[in-house]
């Protein structure tokens, strides 16, 4: 038993207060820790937060976070723990975090979810090419000669190419295990084993992109990344293949991208752009074999709250003295989203 | 063992014996029965194919199949099981089979599986509300205030409402127990403990409609199916309740439907429509909150062999003397698709 509650404090955005710390999660948060007020901010230079973070042993962290620099850690000599309820840590976490030793958990599994759902969904609708076929009729209504233009509309015997065997990668090829597809996966870091016992099989991305009807990527943003695929592997791949992006915009070359759909040969559903959201004069939003949406696969509304509740969990266990599942270490933080 | 080897002929357009029987598939049927010229028809009626009906014992059927009328079985003496490689028996089944005792096999199983993977997609863009944002995206472009006025846009504990327990209904519901949802389920012929253990709970119709977010339809045309959801059900519906169709399309009141949707108050994905396809004027195929594809959720393509080698693996059976899988009984036949 400890002595004395330990002192935590909320630091994100207030919409996301909001919404991932409605009242059972805020109950569950009361029992575990000591808030007082200010229990939740923003902005870790007023006056009164830097009073409050002299005390705060735990720090719980969201979207809006900002960056943990050795100035604003200095005023929290008593930190020990930063229960993320988001996805990536990237944005605040500096080398002073990993030089304090402090202990960083992530709820990027979490997030993970929701993106290997919609991912899913976008291939099953791929396959059958719906959202090229919906805009077909807006054009041309009730003529069906459309359909005939549009090629094989199925998805039994599919090969899907999956690039990045990462939270959500891993998560996508256990979920097209429902379907009767093939699962090609390239990631140069994924052991082979791993990939198999997922139900996929790790190949080279020349030998991936030929083969595929279906290619989505869930690799991270990092330098490595940028233009994974750009013009030379779209062009290895087949005509009429879809490309879905749910990762990050700039592991894909936009302009290739725009070039090869505007030909027709690619197809191409895209959550995620580059520039994000893409300039009103982008060739991409009008062409009827090109599906955008703003940014949405990952974790939204009540989804969040999976990533808060994994926070809680993470929380109780580190006040309990139990091992955190989901610690990010600054050699994981190097390769990952 | 047979003394004879079982003549057979296939009876399906010529598409289909293209795309459900190719080689391997040929390759199967060939090794179970005798088949001659002609190999596969659509006309029963023909001279040629009039004389190969006196031997043949069985009947390997897909779309195309013209009803089977007395007079026409009149001219098969010999015809003992029909093996039908695609949904629905209706269109040539007529009372004359059964009143000869013929056994009838259906793939109907088989097909739903692509109804049940396309709706699961439609259903997880539902919650995200996808396929509206797309569009948003065509017309807002790079101005993402469209993106508050879709509502939450989440899957995590969302109410999924699936009507019919059918083939496809009770794959559907099974297959969300994926996803982080409540799923409730309206049959009046369905067992309330088989829908449990499938993943859902039975409840009335005027108990669903108005607690899902989502809802589905998974119902067989039939005389008393038709709008079964109306203008009073539809008025249920909370306000951004998405309404998806992969059954038939008079199972939904077409007007009721798009007043609705045109004052923006519910949202529908529509693989099935009434009439099919839509007149060219419908305001359905305008609006930003209505995706209509053409009726191909269903088994297609690739997809189409999964029915013909189920039908194959029943033809198996019977020329071995064991029980089929899949039969198809005068009773059932009044009740389902």
């Amino acid at each position: 038993m400890r002595d004395r509650r330990s002192q935590a404090l909320l630091v994100m955005d207030p919409v996301h207060v909001d919404v991932q710390f409605q009242e059972p999660q805020l109950r569950r948060l009361r029992d575990l820790v000591e808030l007082t007020d200010p229990m939740a901010t923003a902005d870790l230079d007023d006056p009164l937060v830097r009073r409050r973070l002299r005390e705060v042993e735990v720090l719980v962290t969201s979207w809006g976070c900002p960056p943990l620099t050795k100035e604003r850690l200095d005023c929290a000599p008593e930190l020990r723990a930063i229960f993320h309820c988001a996805g990536t840590v990237r944005p605040f976490v500096t080398d002073e975090v990993w030089r304090r030793g402090l202990l960083v958990t992530s709820a990027a599994d979490e997030n993970a979810v929701s993106v290997a759902e919609f991912t899913l969904a976008a291939i099953i609708f791929a396959g059958k090419k719906a959202p090229f076929l919906a805009q077909d009729a807006r054009r041309h209504r009730d003529d069906w000669s459309y359909l005939e233009r549009r090629g094989e509309l199925s998805n039994r015997g599919r090969t899907i190419g999956v690039v990045g065997f990462s939270r959500v990668g891993r998560r996508v090829v256990e979920r097209l295990c429902s379907l009767d597809v093939d699962i090609l996966v390239y990631d140069p870091y994924a052991d082979a084993a791993k990939v198999r016992e997922a139900g996929g099989r790790l190949v080279g991305l020349t030998d991936l992109l030929p083969r595929c009807d279906v290619l989505t990527l869930h690799v991270p943003e990092l330098p490595s990344t940028r233009h994974l695929i750009g013009a030379p592997e779209l062009a290895l791949l087949k005509d009429g293949t879809t490309v879905i992006n749910t990762a990050r915009g700039t592991v894909l070359d936009t302009a290739a991208l725009e070039t090869e759909c505007a030909r027709g040969r690619l197809d191409a559903i895209l959550d995620v752009t580059d520039p994000e959201p893409l300039p009103a004069s982008s060739l991409l939003y009008d062409l009827p074999n090109v599906m955008i949406t703003p940014h949405i696969a990952g974790s939204l509304g009540s989804e969040t709250r999976r990533m808060s509740e994994s926070a809680l969990d993470e929380l109780e266990r580190y006040l309990s003295g139990r091992p955190p599942r989901a610690v990010v270490t600054a050699d994981e933080f190097a390769v990952s989203a």
